[in-house]
């Protein structure tokens, strides 16, 4: 299932663009969307899972991101992102983020990365694995994915 | 007057900060306060006076620019940025931006740039100087300058 | 094939990180190797396919991208970017960028995108899809792809 | 005296510009050149002064920037980055940087910022002031300035 629609959106943010962000055909430059999914991710992280990028003795290692673009958005004007968890793994989270100009519903872009949990201090997968104090409060975003409550069984 | 407090700032706008904007300190790389300078007052431009980035006929050239901090804004959270127009002159407009970390009073950076109004083919400033079109919307912003209207005579 | 050594890159460019670059952990943070990927290519088209910006009728839509990520680059320092081409399909050209620190042999990230080359107007691909004055100065990138001249028959 | 030409420069990068920092007139974003004065000062410190952003018990924080616009830079192109400083005193330091387009003689911007030395931990000055492991590495680059070895007495 692709996020294309706002349906499966459980966790938001608004972005007002910086003029910054459009690129020579006055559209947001594609990099820039790679900024707002890491944004959205991190910002969940910190404040909603508590997430110390100082004193955790744990780190997020991105494996590989993407990113599929439908549309241009622009500055100036909001851009909503909505961010959704696609799998919870033993040491991985992969995470899918639309950005959609604020009052269109099309979406513009979809994307996302996955993440590897590791110790801090040697770069290495622990048999805890995502540490739970990160797993809890990435479920709620599980909505509409094969993993979440109440999923139709096939 | 130093804009110092959100008593003499007449449009604002919110922006959430993203990660690629904090520095190696946690805290607001200091360029990125250039380019919140930069996105309110060109939004202003485009939103309220109707400019034509691609289309208009003379353009904005940004002569100087300034920032002074007084404290550190941070992601994750959410900047209040503040403009208003300290002065109109025949052919320039100084602009002057506050940046506040939202929910704390005191100001992070006063920071803002002099822009001279010149035609877009020979880049030379016209007889009309600062077009009607931007300087009359441009003038409630100018709350609390030595041009404001009703501003004490001394 | 993955382009993960020097081997198979043939357009190169040197980029100094600036400190911009460096998110929290003192590493590039990792949307800032979709600038680096962005800029070589549009790069090559415009110094190397002469693609005008502004003036030419038809333009590359990027479609998708993706980043692998091996390792950490840093500011301060030089990072080396290489450029190959995958695939020239009709109207698609697929591009894979490689990233290294200056003085370092393994690869730090491993990225790229598609681009469909439409009419600038109607926003469709035409019946000449990839134009000439691009296509043919893209040939030489494909070293290495199975489009590669004296790719080896399978 | 303004560091408008080649002529009073000690210390050099070079800069790819970068896709992302263009804006919509084709040219460097006005913040842009913060983001390379940011860079270039910064990167003497380290690399030069061996200032260790992680572990120094010191830091230097940024007061106030300016820039002042002469031309246009743009990418793609290589910029020429070059940095003196203009004054040490007791705690602060004033830098200045101008940009150049690699192959022109003009110059496209000067600009600089004073930092302020202070304790890491207490956020003040302290009676060393700026601190010696940082202040002889940047006293050759006073060529030009008032302070420097064997300037003209008035």
């Amino acid at each position: 299932m692709v996020c294309s629609s706002h349906s499966h959106i459980t966790a938001t943010a608004n972005h007002a663009a910086t003029r910054a962000d459009n690129d020579m055909f006055h559209h947001l430059n594609n990099p820039i969307y790679g900024v707002l999914i890491d944004s959205i991710i991190n910002s969940y992280l910190i404040q909603r899972c508590g997430y110390s990028t100082s004193g955790a003795n744990h780190i997020g290692l991105v494996a590989n991101s993407y990113c599929d673009y439908f549309g241009a958005a622009h500055y100036p004007g909001m851009l909503d992102v909505g961010l959704r968890v696609v799998k919870i793994g033993n040491s991985s989270v992969m995470y899918e983020v639309a950005v959609f100009q604020q009052g269109e519903e099309q979406v513009k872009a979809v994307g996302g990365f996955t993440q590897i949990w590791v110790d801090r201090a040697t770069n290495k997968v622990t048999p805890e694995g995502v540490p739970k104090s990160i797993r809890e409060p990435l479920k709620p975003l599980l909505v509409g994915s094969e993993q979440a409550v109440g999923a139709a069984k096939l």
